[in-house]
């Protein structure tokens, strides 16, 4: 009998496996991608040079920069195959859920292109799936948020910047170079984060060899429960409901006494602020503007009401909370705001899908059975 | 800081959970779904008998058979949204890949019916939307075969069983009580088994309190991984490959020097012959036939040349070589043999999904950091 090793619930600090993609460290309010901080990423590097240090091992030069790009462009195209079904799917069912329409498309694109699996090609083949994955999946995301809304999707711009592109497919108009930044800058800081739940998916389904949309898909589907976060929508929801800032105290005591969590507030590993949220509350501030100074405003009693009501636990804005407010500013419809982040925390997983690749393991733990000793006799 | 806590790589033994759902003693032979043994249950019951037995923790009382069959059948039956597009799903891409088309469908069914989050809803809306994922996934794989082969797909049948359905659906035909009995033997024996790494797939998406398809698409992901198992196929091509019984040794000799894995033997849990091809060799002997002598020797040739050239590893017959040759035997096409798989093994996916919803605690575990020190300056 193999013996058993038990630990925390919820694997919570059990090393699974090593990585050189980045950490979270959560007392320092610090994270990092290789060896940057992350946030220093945001504010001086485009998503592609990230997106290139993620695949690469190292910040492209200027020469592989231009090479990454001129490779993205064509695949940001949908093949015929997949938007000649896009309408069906994103029409399909009485409310909008383009996570659910993301991976239906994805799916169907790794059945169209016969995607290998994991082990039986190279390292370069799989980077070139995953360079694809990441390259279609804002042009699929916008074109089902337009056809929901009875329009006709766009064409992806070869002349255009991964985040002015995602700007440019989602609104119809071609950014400002202030909104243009500001979504970068939030994009650059959402392709990874440590050990999250999607990013571990990504990994379980890697570690059998499966391709790359298998993976994929599973991490949309974790990263699309409440537990997970990531849904800045909700945090931007709490501001109307809560309306005036004379109502923010009774709206926080209140939710806190029926036990619900407040949305864009607490985070799994940070015991400081978020490093996200504080950069993201600067871009916002540069912006300006009435939902800006009522968001700062709310953030402020929330963090302090909550330290009140729940002394030690340092409950501080995360990154949805102002995420929702830089969304709402560069004009990303709600429905789009947790799409975008899937937009960049998909290079993530890819590059998370990439690394497990070289580690041909499978991730396969235990559970103690705990019912009825067997064998029972079974009754006829 | 928090520590982290270093386990055997992949997992494993580590226990993530408790479960009543079963266990696999792998130096016993045996494995169990709650307190009875699983052959004992393919043996003597239905299929049916069993996913009832997996979702409400008991074997049914002749009135709760028949209120759960009653219930089945309508939700066999595909949505029009769904049916509308299968076409399109089950002729892309140059190689038919079933389990990639039935992620699509059954992400598509999500987008379409608008499942809700585990945790919105309780458990019996939980079982409803489990049940429908079960009882759709025959319909949704036999319509893409029969589309891919350029044939209209069959309408799922009331007045069959789970099992005579699933052959009639694929086979075009009813089958014979022979037949039906074999698969059923199959499906029953292939429900669950431990804690591998689709199942584990599924709880962790679950985890995060996603909806039942996110979690039974990521399930399907990792099932597709060739580290998984579970592709019965595999083991019938090497049968083909091997072709006369002289050529055994050699072909055997060959793959082992060469370092292949030799498809449909040895398991990552038995060191004992797997109960399961214990079960199956006795079904396929009772049909009978040339396929079945030539396998039987096969089998025996495979275990004696590894002992041989492996000793003390113990390599056995695993699930997947007899149930090539069962279901070649009851005449299921080989492109449809992980897919038969699939039919059951989704009740085993569904019934870890519904069983992690009742503890809502995110599945979270960590990695170790290897990389270069950070923060090193991000170069401009």
């Amino acid at each position: 009998m193999s013996t058993t090793i038990n630990v925390p619930p919820g694997l919570r600090n059990v090393v699974v496996t090593e990585t050189t993609l980045g950490d979270v460290r959560g007392d320092e309010g610090f994270y990092h991608y290789r060896e940057y901080s992350a946030i220093d990423l945001a504010k001086s590097k485009t998503l592609e040079d990230v997106w290139y240090l993620m695949f690469e091992g190292h910040l492209p030069t200027a020469a592989e920069r231009a090479r990454f790009v001129a490779e993205l462009a064509p695949l940001r195209v949908l093949p015929d195959e997949v938007s000649a079904v896009l309408p069906a799917i994103a029409t399909a069912g009485a409310t909008f859920n383009p996570l659910a329409g993301l991976r239906t498309a994805l799916s169907l694109l790794a059945a169209v292109r016969g995607l290998p699996k994991l082990w039986d090609v190279d390292q370069a083949r799989r980077k070139a799936d995953a360079m694809l994955v990441c390259a279609v999946t804002p042009t699929i995301l916008a074109a089902l948020y337009r056809l929901r809304e009875g329009q006709q999707p766009l064409e992806p711009r070869a002349d255009l910047s991964a985040a002015e592109n995602w700007l440019y497919l989602v609104t119809g108009a071609e950014p400002t170079a202030v909104h243009a930044a500001a979504i970068e800058h939030y994009l650059v800081s959402t392709v990874d984060h440590g050990f999250n739940a999607s990013t571990f998916t990504a990994r379980v389904i890697a570690s059998t060899g499966a391709d790359v949309v298998a993976a994929v898909a599973g991490a949309i589907g974790a990263f699309s429960g409440p537990l997970h976060g990531g849904a800045p929508d909700r945090a931007l929801a709490s501001l109307d409901e809560i309306g005036t800032p004379d109502r923010i105290d009774d709206w926080v005591r209140a939710k806190v006494s029926a036990g619900d969590r407040i949305m864009g507030f607490g985070h799994a590993v940070y015991r400081t602020e978020d490093p996200r949220s504080l950069m993201l509350r600067d871009i916002a501030r540069g912006i300006g503007g009435d939902l800006v100074d009522f968001a700062t405003t709310v953030e402020q009693r929330i963090v302090d009401v909550l330290a009140e009501l729940k002394p030690g636990r340092n409950l501080y804005a995360n990154v949805e909370f102002y995420a929702g407010v830089v969304m709402e500013l560069c004009g990303i419809p709600r429905a789009m705001f947790t799409p975008t982040f899937a937009v960049s925390r998909i290079i993530g997983w890819s590059a998370n899908i990439l690394e497990q690749s070289t580690d041909p393991k499978i991730i396969r733990p235990a559970a103690t059975y705990v019912g009825l000793q067997p064998p029972v006799p079974v009754p006829s």
